[in-house]
């Protein structure tokens, strides 16, 4: 499950409750419900990064869905021998970037719903039924009827321009990180090599490239190669996020890379 | 598990704990552990919403208990093909609101207890191991002593007063949506019709009767029969509770529905 | 699992689709994620607290892990039929203070690391695959070379100065009381009567020992143990933390007990 529920109602609660009737062995885990309420992009990034680690069978439910009721569809796929369940919004399109996905199911069967359906709160009705369902066998493809294409998110390609690499920053996580889109390959930089980095509206600095945090001293920037595989631009014991003001959406620029 | 423990200490973990030690096949779902501080009535209310949602046999532990050690009982009820354990303070009182109760008994068997018993912590000695042994079969009545009601919280009753409804706001949720007392029928509204709405310390405000929070602009209010079938106020993309200065137990008055 | 990654990130999710995909029977309990980061001292106590209560058999696993990547050891140790998986920096000490520590493995087989490793996620690459494995009866000795000693925290032993206590406040919890590291027995101090307690850099108080918190007004101090045999300050129905000003590592003397 990921979804912008928050753990503070019993919202998240009340679709385990559902998936436990229809399905008691079903095992739950979350993977966070901390999304921004409505930020289908953040959604969409923390399903890509964890969802390749679960196991075939697995069946990932993502509920960032500010147009829950609307006219936006219900969907759900198949890929990789993984389920994908969530609202037609995009936040199920970074984990399905390099995936070859099979047929899209637009959820309309009612008989897999927990009717009646609120209007709300599809998480309850639409969405945690359906996925305990799957895990019980029901096929794809009883759900409802084949669409094509889903809504996919851009996803922000980097640039290499003559010695620069230009990216920009998707995402800040709980400590400050800022994790980029300049995918590296590990072992790539040379290990405390210094490049040189612009973040547009933030500023400019020369960092070391390292592969982990504690390899400058505490309060010191760094460069790595997140366990992403994506650049990141981390403050050893303190917050990148914090001290050099970084935002999501800021463009960043290498170079000497 | 609905608690006020919060997630940032221990106490959640080592009641799960206590129910792996006794009941290492129990299935434990957490509604929320952010009830705030010895807020009994949230806690209630969450409790509630949810319990619905599970299966028969499913044991509902709520310990949102500022009276821990002091005189208050904790109990055990049975109502349902459910079960429902914490002190008898309130906290389960909105979830057997409609439910006819059976006996209902007094946790005073220590046997079924972890002893010995801190008397700052029952959760752990006391409604973890009671709910533990009731997963795997142990009677209702082996607990301790029948006792006759229990303390019940006043659940604000909706009032008609010729063309106007009067409420009040029972829940803020994360998204900043008013929950309200005013129970009504989905579809009973007339979509896009517009209703005059006073919230007593708050404001007033004529705002469209939708479906879903999407049917209006960003920003826009809405009041809409949410998934509990209660009346909420809402800003589309937005929050109620700080755009209109909405707080719990504000009195609601509605005119035109 | 107790870690300082948080709920909003996709790292603990990550964890259990590691855990999942090697040990899909594993049951998974949360302690905590809310550690502060970096804070392998609170990561200490939270696991100390907890793992009394969980069976024989648990394997515990604890990412407080600032140096992840650097030169610092990796291990597993058992001891009292559980199972202590982390990283070599303290973080498992106060859960083996009293226990006799067996032979302590340095994680170095990569047969059951998920590989390749990151240097940034050692929870995902090697904390969680190491444990799954165990929770499948992998025995310790495959896990790497025998190592002696572990990194210990210093625990803050009290002192008794004539008649006056010293101890410190190690632990503030979610409600705002204030744990220390003064043992006492339950029932050793007399319910009611008064004792002089100054916290410095906090105050002087005369407040009275009781064994539960609303044996005093709302809003007053209370002197107590708590669940885990300690000495707490606290404040009925209120924060001891933010009302007396309270932190981590004061100086608590205490006096007429």
């Amino acid at each position: 499950l990921t979804t912008d529920f928050g753990t503070a109602d019993w919202f998240v609660g009340t679709m385990k409750g559902v998936i436990a009737t229809l399905a008691p062995r079903a095992m739950v885990v979350d993977i966070t419900h901390e999304i921004p309420a409505g930020d289908v992009l953040a959604g969409a990034f923390a399903l890509a990064a964890s969802c390749p680690f679960f196991p075939k069978g697995t069946i990932h439910v993502a509920v960032i869905d500010p147009g829950v009721g609307s006219t936006r569809k219900a969907i759900a796929v198949e890929t990789g021998g993984q389920f994908f369940v969530g609202p037609d919004n995009g936040v199920l399109s970074f984990a399905l970037r390099r995936q070859k996905v099979g047929t899209i199911r637009w959820l309309q069967n009612e008989d897999y719903f927990l009717t009646p359906v609120s209007r709300t709160f599809h998480g309850r009705n639409i969405f945690a039924p359906v996925a305990a369902h799957l895990s019980r066998g029901v096929r794809l493809s009883r759900l409802g009827p084949a669409v094509k294409g889903l809504i996919r998110l851009p996803w922000p390609e980097p640039a290499r321009d003559r010695g620069k690499l230009q990216g920009e920053i998707i995402c800040l996580d709980r400590f400050g990180n800022a994790i980029t889109n300049l995918e590296l390959k590990s072992g790539a930089q040379g290990e405390g090599r210094f490049v040189r980095c612009e973040v547009h509206g933030a500023g400019r600095w020369i960092i070391p490239l390292h592969s982990h945090y504690q390899a400058v001293e505490p309060g010191r920037a760094v460069a790595l190669i997140g366990s992403l595989g994506l650049l990141e631009l981390a403050i050893n014991a303190g917050s990148a996020e914090k001290k050099l003001g970084l935002k999501r959406g800021m463009r960043v620029d290498l170079l000497g890379l």
